[in-house]
């Protein structure tokens, strides 16, 4: 099945549904859609005809190690080589390093169509641009002048070195450790694991970004800092040195994404350290990764995304064409998708899809509207509410991500479980975004401890009252193609407004319960979401077409929004009872784990 | 991991919450506790030692298929050798050809532990039965001594032959045609595909119960015979005659369950056709295939809650050891099943699998009551009840095999990508019982438009009924312990009644609704019916608590009744509006279809 770039749906959604209008009418922006529109739609084609043909047979290849080399498999690097001479790998970086600081929505979208192409292609540029922004923050000028440009242009990639077999969710766990030498640089030891891309093939240099501790540092998380540690080193003439002290030790054999090499890394095995030069302040390492990782946990969501697309377009072509059983306005056989039970799981996995993208690229907005916007208080406010939404983005996103998949192997039959047909593959590619870069468990738990107390509880509120106004909209419209969507998406949003008020009661002195329901607490939070931002879609198609519009998509995104408020949203309450009355009988089990 | 089956969990369902304990009292069963306890205790030993070890080394090495021969993994055929030689095959079976006829409560708790230990071993086994319950209900006396005392003794297997490749779902489409001979028996032709053990290695010969069309037959599913095909034709004195004309043509890549040889067999590939034995009368042949069809699809169900066990138990080993963060209580890190986010994940898992587990076990109970209770009409009504209970228990029970296993890879963070761990095989495993006999969308359609109308609604009315009183129960003891349970059992109840009215009224005019609505019906369905059942077993352990025991595991069955009520139960309203008020969203979004 070949993949096609959802350019219109992503273009509507910016044109109607974020800022970035705005931004570009008030110059705060050096862009207009003539030239986002070709951008979205060259990137759609590069995605669709490199990168997605590569992707199956890269699953079936996998990478190979062989005496610390990593080979990727065929055709990875031509694509990758290609990709970069088209400037994809430099859209979101900042001009001064050779970027073209695309905002982040749309760099957004675009990281949403390599991703469709291939997750396991599409990881490393993730990766490559948060260590880009962690060192375009944090990194000291003649860091950045040695290595940022060379990564915005893609001649070398970057990698986040956190995870120590020890320390996995708990970075204060960690044991890598650095030495401060005479000259300003650091000697890097330790072993860390499960680094994307740590070693390959498809580009000339490795710049690692490795969290580790000095040797008189704090315990705990206040004690790490961070580190550049290149594969190779790099004299002040910009030439290559030798060969740092960092291998692969090995690659992981994987459920999927196995286009993307997982790596053992093991720094200063020989004994005297892989060099390293410190990037921030010592021992505030964390914050700086907290850089990358917010930026990396956006895009792991938008991978969610991504596949989730993927498997629908895939869901979408099978059930049109495969015919099996009898349905009303069919001669014989007629397609499975005009049997109203493969209808839902269509619709479900379209909805769940477009919800979780709009989500997203509401996070891009608010990051854009952070950077760009004139105002220090509305930039804070927009970043509060980026903070706010990315633990949303990346968890919902990536749970969808993985339910999508898996419905669409459904859809397919036994003939979905038979790797060949490719739907299979997405389940397993998927599975992986729900765990890295912060699993959905410590995404809920950070939304709930660290993002709900922002402002007092004003930041989420904020956001509640729009989408509230947004059900609202929709009831007073009271037009017959929304159906019951203005209801039932009020209900979701009290059903959210209850469950906040009750997390931001327990927070101060209940903490564990807080903990217990954080998780019902942020699939709450994206039914409400979801279900506010499709509405918001479907209000602006809803215009479009009062204003004489006739594209066949205005009707759809009505459809999609009525589908999710009436099948998809009503979730809310239950979810709210699991969250403000379920803590107890998740506090109160010990008697299960007891016996378990 | 090591397995260890759930024997005091059963035994006490077996004892408190069937009609087992009735049926020796009374006579019905030849058989006490005394012998249901250590045959429980030893075929969970079986499972354990024999069976389990070797389920990771066949997912790695799957089957291979050269010249027609089907070689199975490494101990394979050992391990089948040492499980029919103890007797294990022939549980189920009528005496009169060598079985020991256990009650299908037992039997249904004996296919749990083989396809936890290994569903891919365990799945020859629920085929095998299926092929002999259809020949014992429907096979000539000649063709039953020829082949059943073999196949209850599992000296040969036996497969289901449903599948073509226009044919999945929709049997109608089979084009498979068989062509009477002379001497009355049949020449048969045509390709089959998905056919589980259709070739392999692990015994002598292979018993194909095939669905073909003769020639002169009605079109649709009127007009399909059921055929008995011998891989190995058998002369009238037992010994083996001529390799018969059905061949192994190809063998799947599939997702998981790679120790199942998933094979495409062709019939008559030679010309004159495979030699075979009506079995049934002629155009008669679904409703013999359904006899087999019925009890592998709660087999299915049970593979779906064996998979569910082992992942609930892998995930369970995993949380006690993983040492990752802070919590109340522990020096240094804490094992991560003390973090209240990560207790919600394994009580989740061990909720669903028990509840999922108590659907299954009352099917297989109601079965019981239908075939050995001596009232005709209290026989019909058990039956009825169990048909009603049958697509529930397949298709809940498979989607929450998926569900637990992924939540299994989620608790495991990073290390539940990786292969070695082993959680990621129970997800690519358990994804094809929500497939297989019967996807889980015709189960939910069975369930709405055949089940539901069983005695104008007298049978499902019956079995909400029942749910009420258990609710009641719970509510008028008004222990602590129970928590919301009472409270919300009843809502769950309240709104599966509400929905199974509107499906009801919506059947005979209305049919695209209710089957726009039979998934999450479905759902809903379990919903009550889990946390009726897991109510009934903690009333069950809340009296032996009372009458002064002390087993630790009363407590923890209360705690997770009260867990499933109060956190999982309370979907229900939800799933009540996406029946009642969803459909016209679901019927009406054609722009949506037309679109992608």
């Amino acid at each position: 099945m070949s993949y096609r770039a959802p350019v219109e749906e992503v273009a509507f959604f910016l044109k109607t549904c974020t800022a970035l209008p705005l931004l570009m009418e008030q110059g705060l922006v050096d862009l207009s859609f003539d030239v986002v529109d070709p951008v979205l739609e060259e990137a759609g084609k590069f995605a669709a005809s490199v990168i997605a043909p590569l992707d199956k047979v890269a699953d079936k290849q996998g990478c190979t190690l062989k005496d610390g080399t990593v080979t990727t498999p065929e055709g990875w690097r031509a694509a990758y080589e290609a990709w970069t001479a088209a400037g994809w790998s430099s859209v979101a970086a900042e001009e001064e390093f050779g970027g073209q600081h695309l905002p982040t929505s749309v760099t957004s979208a675009l990281t949403e169509f390599w991703n469709s192409a291939s997750p396991a292609f599409g990881i490393g540029g993730v990766l490559t641009m948060g260590a880009i922004e962690a060192l375009t923050a944090h990194g000291a000028p003649e860091l950045q002048q040695t290595y940022l440009t060379k990564m915005v242009a893609g001649t070398w990639t970057g990698t986040m070195n956190l995870t120590e077999p020890q320390a996995g969710s708990d970075l204060a766990a960690l044991r890598a450790k650095a030495v401060k030498q005479a000259d300003g640089t650091y000697r890097v030891f330790g072993t860390k694991i499960f680094i994307s891309y740590g070693e390959h093939d498809i580009a000339e240099n490795i710049v690692h970004l490795v969290l580790a501790r000095l040797p008189d540092a704090p315990a705990g998380t206040r004690g790490i800092s961070l580190f550049l540690v290149p594969k190779v080193l790099v004299n002040a003439d910009g030439s290559f040195g030798e060969r740092n002290d960092v291998v692969c030790a090995g690659i992981e054999h994987k459920l999927g994404l196995h286009g993307s090499p997982t790596c053992t890394m093991v720094f200063g095995e020989k004994g005297e350290g892989a060099i390293g030069y410190l990037v921030g302040e010592e021992n505030r390492g964390l914050a700086c990764m907290f850089t990358m990782m917010n930026n990396a946990r956006l895009a792991v969501g938008i991978q969610g995304v991504a596949v989730a697309e993927r498997a629908t377009q895939r869901a979408f072509a099978y059930a049109k064409d495969r015919r099996q059983g009898k349905a009303p306005g069919f001669e014989g056989s007629a397609p499975i998708i005009a049997h109203p039970d493969v209808k839902r799981m269509l619709l479900t996995m379209r909805a769940e899809t477009d919800a979780a993208r709009a989500i997203c690229l509401k996070t891009a907005d608010a990051l854009d509207r952070a950077h760009r916007l004139p105002d220090p208080s509305a930039r804070a406010a927009a970043l509060a509410e980026a903070s706010l939404l990315t633990p949303v983005a990346k968890a919902f996103s990536t749970d969808i991500g993985i339910e999508v998949a898996s419905t669409g192997v459904q859809v397919h039959g036994g003939m979905g479980y038979v790797e060949e047909t490719g739907a299979a593959q997405h389940l397993r590619d998927a599975r992986i975004f729900a765990i890295y870069e912060g699993t959905n468990g410590i995404q809920a738990i950070d939304l709930v401890t660290r993002k709900l107390p922002q402002e007092g509880g004003d930041v989420v509120n904020a956001v509640i009252a729009d989408y509230r106004d947004i059900a609202a909209e929709v009831a007073a419209l009271n037009a017959p193609d929304f159906g019951h969507t203005g209801v039932r998406l009020a209900e979701a949003v009290d059903a959210l407004a209850r469950a906040t008020r009750k997390m931001l009661d327990w927070l101060p002195s209940d903490q564990a319960k807080a903990l217990a329901g954080a998780t019902p607490y942020l699939r709450l939070f994206a039914r409400a979401a979801g279900g506010a931002y499709l509405a918001k879609v479907a209000l602006a198609a809803y215009g479009e077409r009062a204003a004489g519009g006739t594209d066949p998509r205005l009707a759809a995104r009505i459809a999609l929004a009525r589908f999710f408020a009436e099948n998809l949203a009503t979730e809310a309450k239950g979810l709210e009872e699991a969250v403000t009355s379920g803590a107890n009988g998740v506090l109160e089990a010990e008697a299960v784990l007891a016996v378990a």
